[in-house]
């Protein structure tokens, strides 16, 4: 009588496990999409529905609009840390990586303005902390006779009048304008593609 | 008994009249403070709770979202417009001029990534054919040596991209900005002011 149907409870129990990570997957998937195409102020709503789960599965996995985009953007500000961490590295293949992801995410170009636009306005704070992660990054590389270099400011203030340069719709018209605002600072840009390290 | 009061049905009728361009005037104040601190995207329900009118009178002056932002930013660009017109003005006098009111106005800076933004994205047609204006001021003063003169699209993309570099709070740091911005292009700025037409 106390036998309990033992597999039966775990199966469930798995399915159940199982199925969250789809939604979680499914989650972070359509909120890439979205922020890609939006920026971060896109609605959780069109997240939700994009995901095709309803808004309870969303809030159970993402109690706030800040972790849903810091698990979108961590992925972008990796690829840049660890492009900027490989051997022989420079400046500019950073740079290139770097203005993929502007090209690509309208959510990665709206983070870059966030340090430079802390100090009263409503700056979420992960964002602050994901661009100090991007400004670590590039300064290891900046040569001291970098046309970044001569101001204490100048790297993220470059980086963030690209960003502003880099708007409209489509990777290509994108990439171009973000290649056009790069020759107008001067700087060296090497190929404009995601980090690969390798193992993908 | 026909005799109707007919002054005091004139009185109210002005009075109407009085009340309603005070409330209009009111408004265009409260859509730039308002504007000009959170940009284009404001919701019309602060604007009208800035002016401290109701929102059915809010809708009464301004049908919709385009008639209040460009009663707003007409006057920005009018500015531009006429510094451009003055005799002898030349593109740092009028680049001054801009860089006064994007450092004063989120909504202009907005605007002023319109252009650029065409193309997919949801951007108000007022918004392109403010910064169509713009960029017909500017460029009738571009000398043809002038490092914003190499390619078609450059003047307006270095725009966005000093637009980009303008964030935060405070004037005093988004003209620093601005600035450093104008000096990573190697572009000359005339004195950063309001365009006075000597009549104020």
């Amino acid at each position: 009588m106390t036998q309990q149907p033992l597999r039966d409870e775990r199966r469930p129990a798995n399915e159940g496990r199982r199925a969250a990570a789809r939604n979680r997957a499914a989650l972070v998937a359509a909120a890439r999409e979205v922020y890609a195409e939006s920026g971060l102020d896109a609605p959780l709503s069109a997240v939700a529905r994009r995901a095709g789960v309803g808004q309870g599965v969303l809030y159970r996995h993402f109690p706030d609009r800040a972790t849903v985009a810091t698990a979108v953007l961590e992925e972008n500000v990796r690829q840049i840390e660890q492009a900027a961490a490989t051997d022989g590295a420079g400046l500019a293949d950073v740079l290139g990586v770097l203005t993929w992801h502007q090209a690509e995410s309208a959510a990665f170009v709206g983070m870059l303005h966030a340090k430079g636009a802390a100090g009263g306005s409503a700056v979420p704070p992960y964002a602050v902390a994901l661009s100090v992660r991007v400004e670590r990054a590039l300064r290891v590389l900046l040569p001291a006779r970098h046309p970044l270099a001569a101001e204490e400011g100048d790297l993220m203030i470059a980086v963030a009048m690209v960003s502003g340069a880099v708007t409209g719709a489509g990777r290509e018209r994108r990439t171009h304008r973000a290649l056009a605002a790069w020759r107008l600072l001067g700087v060296d840009v090497g190929p404009v593609r995601p980090f690969d390290d390798g193992t993908g």
